[in-house]
């Protein structure tokens, strides 16, 4: 297996997906050692660091990518096993930044009241205790919470042309900010462009689901990933695949919309799995399907369905590809 | 502790939540033996029985109930434990009826598409294996899964002078048809009329989050609750508690809203429990929240906000109800 | 014509839908001078109420009524004419009410932000200018603004047995604050109980589409109306008809709900009036149908679909209720 | 004044806003005689032509641009006044594209059902009558209905480095399908990018409010517009005026979101036009405000905002830049 590592300068940053050429070309089947910014540009470093001063909001969730895929066409499906995250600092920053997040008018949902307070929250990385470290910022609690590192954002350049930013979550993945992108989870991409032009990032030490006041644990991450290609087959959303559960990622707005969109491409991947009648697939899913929020802050929101593998038959999905990545997997760490 | 049984006879059930007299009245620290019919009400027992023919839409999700707790006024909180859920039948039915459910037009996402084809599943019981079984109806897939008994609704009287359908989930509690009210939850619901009013239905021997086609493995059900009352502190929203989590459930249209209320109440609740600022709240829970999806099927739709409490210090809600609900419901197994 | 003149004792005021016993009888055919206090029961006459301070949130939208109309039956339908609106103040109020309105945050959209400043509006009634006078309270603007009555909330008791306050639109007509309720319309109700029992209130003296902050100017108001009753035909949503133009009123969430809902109502009207395949009604609307908003700030947001009868064939709704109704109205004036 | 005529061959076509080198560059102050295809890129030229078999969706609306206008920086604000709009065919199309539309499920509103019938409807232009003729598909009617031409899309280069389908209505203008963009309005986009790229099509000859399904009656059209730049001051969100209104377009999802955002964006303007306080301007709304909806089909709804300028003291907006094209447009006819 060929193993490529690769830092990016602060220049090699890429803020979009789509528009930008690729750092790299990469055989399918590769092993990727990865670093990546975390999603403030490392513009948070301190509790007196506020947003509004700080952030430059033109330079916010650097991608570490785009890498080409040789061989990958329009249609194909891009498998992205990620084999291990590992915070690359000490510390992760979280903010509450004016008019952005779950519990606050935006952009989008417009009104009239004045922003929240501004602050910053710095959490310690304890790796011996496996913690992160929250300290409250009005009052006097302090926390050791659990590390569990994921990745914010992974993506493909869209379809049609389109160039779109690296805070959106959509059909190409992007910014889908769900916990379940973490070690252990095989990440299934439609391809759209020649070279597929994947990208990763926002480095998360831990994450809620919904992400409420927009933005996790952030902070810079190694990353060990590998990368295969699946000629044909392209799902129209995002699947995951862990030894565990079966997982599509919607994302669109209003919710109901991101979670219909999750719901029906799961019901569309049992008609490939088990050949159920999508009528079947939808009463099954009644009974079984776990619905967790992903986000509900990026500009589309995100909502995870997932299944239990071990409460159907054993499948192979994409010709037993997530099994054959973990074996690879094991022969990485 | 006083035990009353009540099996209701159907001219006793009740459709709405409000409007309607009590079929008792009881005192707070009473434990309840209830028996409910399902949503349906029997209509559908057999694959041939499809809703569009049998089911009496006026006549849906009958209540057992509904109770008056002694003592109970305006402004207090009503604590419900369950203490256990044991299907009353062999068999739950579930059905895709015509513009009801999460992925077909409704009355409300109103649209000029044919419906969905009409089915109804029957799932068989097995008590000993702890199952009901799944048989596809366009095919061939049967499916073992695992009983997991809960109640879809829950509520007491709506405040205003408002009576509401049983269908719909709402600051009252009401049809909210989450996962989570299963044996050893306690819910926490405000008070809004003298006697509280409460009653309880819709068993579901099983269910996904999301409700994905409207309705889950429904049937009778025989619940053991203990009822107590707290004076004062009413929740503004339905609060749920388990030995290892805190929830709230917020239930509006279009879901994001919905989310967003669970979210604030929990910020709410806990600035009571832990003293913690509200920015500081919104923070943590960015970091720890869960936000399990539990309708989006019903006139408004559930959201779950859920957090584990051994990520946080140890707090008693309520002047620690829900522990003692837990030491008397193992007084009755 | 019978001719009836009610002005309710404010212990008559009703504050719902259903669940209230009516103030009186009366025949299909009747006329009706009806008095209506303003929607804050009075309680801001002057700038300096404010809201929070004065406005008791129990006792809001006062409706006069509920009327029991003879022979009205569950599917009739019942068509209200409004022949006059004549403010019965000199001055009209509005208000910027804590987390209510369509700019704020609420207890739907549920956010952590501070409450907008509060304030309340007065407008003089220039009778003879047929205006109303804004003035600024934060600065110095003043305009003299065209009087335009409208009745806010047109209903008849729910289905179902329920109960709603009178701050919901609904499919049962209620507080869907559109300013085409105004002398020269027809309401077309679609009755489901016995009697029908309606009730008219929240007047405004003017309003804007949106009704953005969430109060109109808001007013105590003499109505002219005359109430007769079709057998059978009952519209599933409320439907307006005047001289220039068919409309149906949608009410849900999100609004693009209530259009879709306003938009199926009206493709099912042209089926009847026009014998129209729905597909060639969905692409006629896509050409010509108008689509103002009625209101974003009531617990369900209403949507108008406007369509200008001069572009189309003559036809008579409801066997010419509408031009019945005018003649009728013309001997009254 | 400078004229430049332009006629784009089908390979210059843009079918994004971003991303496409321009066409030609302009001096502010240019009159431009534009020719554009129609949204179907010509493939539907009669009833027997079905979308799904003729419509090439990688090649829909079709934009004639973008235009590179002299001195146009990020943060100017565009001026782009339509002085005449003529159909440039003698027939328009409007098509039921499956799954595309308001009132069917789509690939965002992801639902079970199947698609809705296909069917094209064609409509023929009587210049003299100044008509387009209504044919049902599906029966007997025809109408002969009032021409209005329109541009469904006009915009410029999106912010961030994005490039953005032709599909979608957003800040940078775009596909917003308003019959408000018509003969003598004009729009003002905030400039993104070096020489704005603003580009136009989508020309419809009529439209109703809400584009209900979908298309419009879709036609070349050719379009006399004068273009002008204002340093700085560029609006959030687009601004139109006409002689008789100030108008804004707000586009999102939920809908609601697109009515709060043209709402606030209408409040600022009122701020700058009559220095009034955010409070005062959103009282004034209530009660002035026109907001008839513009689409609700394509990615983004869109929702216009509008207040009646004779309600108000006279003000110029952007120096009087609307007054002035309006007096140069009457030198072009």
């Amino acid at each position: 297996m060929d193993i490529v590592s690769f830092e990016p300068d602060p220049y090699q940053y890429a803020y979009t997906f789509g528009g930008v050429p690729p750092v790299m070309s990469i055989k399918p089947g590769t092993a990727l050692h990865l670093w990546s910014e975390d999603a403030f540009n490392k513009a948070l470093t301190s509790v007196n660091d506020v947003a509004s001063e700080k952030l430059d909001l033109r330079y916010v969730n650097p991608q570490t990518g785009p890498f080409y895929v040789e061989g990958a066409e329009p249609g194909d499906t891009l498998a992205i096993h990620i084999v291990d995250l590992t915070p690359a600092r000490t510390w992760g920053a979280s903010a509450a930044i004016p008019f952005f997040g779950g519990l606050t008018s935006t952009d989008r949902t417009a009104m009239l009241q004045e922003a929240l307070p501004e602050a910053t929250w710095i959490y310690e990385v304890d790796t011996d205790a496996g913690t992160v470290g929250f300290q409250s910022r009005f009052g006097n609690l302090e926390l050791a919470l659990p590390l569990a590192p994921m990745l914010g954002t992974v993506g493909v350049a869209p379809s049609g042309g389109e160039v779109r930013t690296s805070l959106v979550p959509e059909r190409f993945g992007g910014n889908m900010d769900t916990p379940e992108m973490r070690a252990g989870t095989t990440a299934y991409l439609g391809v759209n462009v020649e070279g597929a032009m994947f990208s990763i990032g926002d480095g998360h030490y831990r994450q809620g689901e919904g992400e409420a006041c927009g933005t996790a644990v952030e902070g810079a991450m190694n990353s060990i990933l590998i990368v295969d290609l699946i000629k044909g087959g392209a799902p129209t959303w995002p699947r995951l695949e862990t030894d565990e559960h079966w997982m599509v990622v919607g994302s669109s707005r209003p919710m109901e919309d991101s979670w219909r969109i999750a719901q029906v491409e799961m019901i569309r991947w049992f008609g490939e799995l088990f050949d159920l009648h999508h009528m079947d697939a939808y009463e099954l899913m009644t009974q079984i399907a776990e619905a967790p929020i992903a986000n509900v802050v990026d500009p589309n929101y995100s909502v995870v369905v997932k299944v239990q593998k071990s409460l159907l038959p054993r499948r192979s999905a994409f010709d037993g590809m997530h099994d054959e990545l973990r074996t690879m997997a094991s022969t990485l760490r």
